[in-house]
């Protein structure tokens, strides 16, 4: 029951935000009672951190296959993109704003994250590409890894790309492919396109 | 009096921020009594309001004087940054903080300006750089200026790019090039070339 109840009320806030799902909510979605999940969880924030802690486990897990995959780091960079773009494509924006106001444990855990592993992961590839002559090597590592995290944070903002406005799977899209062109060298520049050009083929093979 | 209180408290907070700076400062720095200062404005805030407001003009007249001399898009963007570079050079980077936190009538005109005035401006050249061929055709307008003006909030941003580690104006040179590479066409990136070997041909001349 512990595990479903976690696995329930993060479905629930992922469509619905953090902030409008209450513990009624979960209950009924259980089928069970407030007073169960309150034998497992003393609130709703509990039930938030251990979402969020599992959450970032499966990242983790997805980033880590990729790396596996030993990919060329252009394509490691898009495709972390892509993967992003697919598996957050249902996620209610205001589930960060939620996380960041309501939850500041949940959200530490999400911040820590992304500063301690992510940004490595980034940086490494940063620096495979510099040594496979693909990105160029006057980059600034510390700076553009950096920027890079904090783009991928600004294109969910909805204060910056309002929902109405902006599709915000769109936006993660154009930046990432934004950046890369920022950074590559000549060589680089001529694997992207054939990358992307190929990338492309296939996507409409897919469609039809 | 009431121009020079201005002027003196704007120096204050260029160089202190603004927390720490007290209405004594301020009297101490002119040379006259609290007594005076409250003469002519009932408090700090309202001293800090003045202030941001005539600064945000002498920056809008400093741009419009850009546009002026009609330079290639290219180099605009360049020639924007590196005036950002040159005035802020001696900023304390707590202000844009204390502003933020401590005097939200101030921030919010400087919010303003930055959607409204900048935006616009960064709007037009990457509409002038397409129509010239020096940007791509498929960059995202909306977007794109959206990351820039956001880019070069983020390179003042101590929580981001703490001051011990990252001089921040490199930081802003280094994220007006990369955003550049990121938007050039071929014939773009020729001039782009040039124009940046040109520039530090004459950087090291007025050097020696």
């Amino acid at each position: 029951m512990k595990e479903r109840i976690i696995k329930e009320a993060f479905n629930l806030f992922w469509r619905y935000g953090i902030k409008s799902v209450t513990m009624d909510d979960i209950a009924k979605e259980l089928g069970i009672s407030k007073r169960t999940i309150y034998q497992h969880y003393p609130d709703k924030d509990a039930i938030v951190i251990l979402a969020v802690q599992q959450e970032l486990e499966v990242q983790k897990c997805q980033m880590e296959k990729m790396d596996e995959d030993r990919l060329n780091p252009i394509e490691q960079m898009i495709q972390a993109a892509d993967y992003m773009r697919i598996s957050l494509a249902h996620m209610n924006p205001v589930l960060f704003n939620d996380l960041k106001k309501y939850h500041p444990m949940a959200w530490d855990l999400f911040h820590k994250y992304k500063h301690q592993y992510v940004l490595k992961s980034i940086r490494e590839n940063l620096n495979e590409g510099i040594r496979m002559g693909l990105y160029r090597k006057s980059i600034d590592i510390d700076m553009l890894s950096l920027l890079r995290i904090e783009q991928v944070e600004m294109a969910f903002d909805p204060t910056i790309f309002p929902a109405d406005r902006f599709n915000m799977m769109n936006v993660q899209m154009e930046f990432v492919h934004h950046f890369l062109r920022g950074i590559l060298t000549e060589p680089g520049f001529e694997y992207y396109t054939k990358y992307s050009e190929e990338s492309a083929t296939q996507a409409n093979t897919h469609e039809k």
